[in-house]
């Protein structure tokens, strides 16, 4: 963790480990790359910006980690086929044995322990987002804060005993994908850091 | 609109109208169909399954509607790519004479005002997603519901005029994209249909 205030780790349980997938099947060749790249959207891009208080960690397969920083992060379109560019980029990055690939995206052979400790060692409080936790609405969640999500596959037997000493968070009655879940929690935060209140009631734009 | 509860109504300024786009440049030769095609994913895709309950109208440069219904879709997949061939399939039965396209999927040469009046005579409650409106979590949303959203352009001035009428809602302090915005909407709505209590406080799991 840098110096972002919030995280996201996505577990991709399928994702390609090589830069040789066409950027045309991110859902196949890419072992539903299309997920991880619409969570990276989701956790950076506001209609107009980045969130640069805001870092995530794309766990390919529990062996290989891929940051965005928003802070530093540039050549972020919302769009999926960018994001899974910038990801074939950064496994290209590994090949040639660098860990930079391009601005703000780092990569390095690192699982789901390493980023945990990491987020430990940095002082910050990670939370499951996971059906029957607690609901986010009442949750504490002080800053700096971890979310840990996983693809359209449920965590592991060993992902969830690695998971099992974290507090898990509920957003809401349904099962939804991860980059709706991470909006979700974003609206929390947001409303929470900017003490938000609403306009008073006005049904009628006069 | 069909038997539906909820509607989101997108608006696309610069969407492709005819089917010659290539899918390899939804944002560029699709005009930002990239971001329709996330809106489509956040309204109807659930982590398993659609949501039978909802409705999506892109209405592309206020001149052709594309609506999906979610009780009828089908080889609808959550990734941008194949919701951008789904949207060029429509172009192409649209260009053919026909207004059923793939399943669950029709299209027409009819814009904005159109659809508010199919809404309007169904009985539906519109309402505009806009910053300064009312919050959402204070709002009352009565079904069946729609909510009308721009995509990366504000509302020009003779659909900010022809929306005047409706109640506006705001989602919280942040300027967001279109489908995060239909993702913190349908949370909403999914925690009041459906009455959602969180579980006891719970912060470790034994």
């Amino acid at each position: 963790m840098t110096d972002a205030q919030r995280a996201f780790v996505i577990l991709g349980h399928k994702a390609a480990l090589t830069s040789d997938f066409t950027l045309n099947d991110l859902p196949g060749a890419g072992g539903r790359l299309d997920i991880l790249a619409r969570c990276v959207t989701s956790a950076l891009c506001l209609s107009h910006g980045m969130r640069a208080d805001t870092d995530v960690y794309l766990i390919l397969q529990d062996q290989i980690t891929v940051r965005f920083e928003g802070a530093h992060v540039k050549r972020l379109n919302p769009d999926e086929r960018s994001t899974g560019a910038l990801v074939k980029h950064a496994l290209k990055a590994l090949e040639a044995g660098r860990s930079r690939s391009t601005p703000g995206v780092t990569v390095a052979r690192r699982g789901l322990a390493d980023v945990l400790r990491e987020l430990d060692e940095a002082g910050c409080t990670v939370h499951v987002l996971d059906e029957g936790g607690q609901d986010v609405r009442d949750a504490s969640l002080a800053a700096p804060i971890a979310f840990v999500l996983s693809d359209h596959q449920d965590f592991s037997s060993s992902e969830a005993t690695r998971l099992a000493a974290y507090g898990r968070l509920s957003l809401g009655p349904k099962v939804l994908q991860a980059d709706p879940c991470i909006a979700i929690v974003h609206n929390e935060l947001d409303r929470r850091a900017l003490d938000w209140r609403h306009e008073p009631v006005r049904l009628i734009r006069s």
